[in-house]
């Protein structure tokens, strides 16, 4: 018989950890906390598979996982027996029976991811773990316009940052949304897509605020998407702004 | 001559301090920090003033002090000099001359503090340094009928956590703003006043909290200014999900 496959929805704060992936020779890793955490709850080894790697440094508040697991605990117990374990900046929000079909990965219809930009000109004591310092004003409006460009259903080879990525680089952008945090010195992009490409998010941030510290035009984002090449856009926006909000299925 | 007078704008985050004010035998405090920082750099004692005095692990994004010293730096290059002795959880946002008669506490004319409440069920992984983790639904609207008995001037010797406090109790509050953030599992509560006594705000939080909560009535709220004695409020709300935001000069 099938062990139960269960669906998890991870939180956690990405600054102490390589990111999501195991890596071959160390436990700094989310995926690599969790998958040794609960080898030892079931006396045997569980493989944990997240809905998307995020990269080092990069927070979640929606990272969604499944594994498989034989327990007599509710859903509840097994959730706060993990959570129990869990060091302070992880943790599970909700643990659910899924079907035997059920795959994080594959499953996946969409993501949501939040980048958050500190452009004021002190220091972001509070939500420095969470914000790009970048310390200048951001033309919102003009960001805006280079976001709709983005938009739709592209290839975005210009925007990945594996060099060696061999399947398809198309993926669908739903919507990209540019806002400046009321009271804040905070501009904050909400990029939703059916995917994302390695450091995709990162890429396009820093493009974002390429053109919204004037150097770079809106216009030019065609032109960069056409290309197919990572150097006609912008460099990649630091780790620590970005956080993976929701996975869709 | 007299030295210059320096007014700044202070932000931190409390969680690793034993709270603003130095204590006799560590170093561990803000207050304490800035001094020794503010001394070495003018090669003789430099006193530094802070409009109050935040409890340990309370944070501030705008706690306001004073101190003299004579320097050459200009007002960007002294708080630069201060920026760059600072560890990352303290940082002076805005430095400027003062008039000679300039002092932070007693020129204080207001203050205003934020109190953030976790209401979820699951953990507050990416705020967890900066809320109150209840962990319970709160019914704010109570919350908010407790908060109008608050505001005006009253005693609030039973808010008040110094037993021996031998001068005045009497405080004005301004307003007491209860409110859900929106999107998220977190209720916050803005204070504003012409000054709060020790553990005042963290004690009507506990109060405003047990209303929420249906453990206490709102209308309680008048026998408990009345009764001038501390354990007829409720229980202090922890440090962590308080921050001062303000000082009004």
């Amino acid at each position: 018989m099938m062990k139960q496959n269960y669906k998890i929805i991870v939180s956690y704060d990405g600054t102490r950890y390589r990111g999501w992936q195991k890596q071959t020779n160390t436990g700094d890793t989310i995926q690599g906390k969790l998958e040794a955490l609960l080898s030892r709850m079931a006396g045997e080894e569980v493989a944990v598979q997240g809905a998307g790697r995020t990269d080092a440094g990069v927070h979640a508040l929606g990272q969604t996982a499944n594994f498989r697991m034989d327990t007599e605990l509710s859903d509840r117990e097994l959730m706060d027996a993990i959570n129990g374990f869990l060091p302070d900046d992880i943790a599970v929000l909700s643990l659910k029976r899924a079907s035997e079909r059920f795959h994080s990965r594959l499953s996946a219809v969409g993501k949501a991811y939040c980048y958050r930009i500190y452009t004021g000109n002190a220091r972001p004591v509070l939500s420095r773990r969470y914000v790009w310092n970048l310390g200048r004003e951001l033309f919102t409006e003009r960001m805006e316009q280079a976001a709709a460009y983005l938009t739709g259903l592209h290839d975005f080879k210009s925007f990945c940052g594996n060099p060696r990525m061999k399947k398809s680089t198309v993926r669908r952008i739903d919507s990209v949304k540019v806002w400046r945090e009321p009271g804040e010195d905070e501009v904050r992009i909400r990029f939703e897509g059916n995917g994302f490409l390695q450091n995709m998010v990162r890429i396009m941030t820093g493009t974002l605020a390429q053109c919204g510290l004037f150097e770079r035009d809106p216009e030019e984002i065609p032109r960069i998407l056409e290309a197919r090449d990572r150097s006609a856009a912008g460099p990649m926006a630091p780790a620590c702004g970005l956080t993976l909000m929701e996975v869709k299925y």
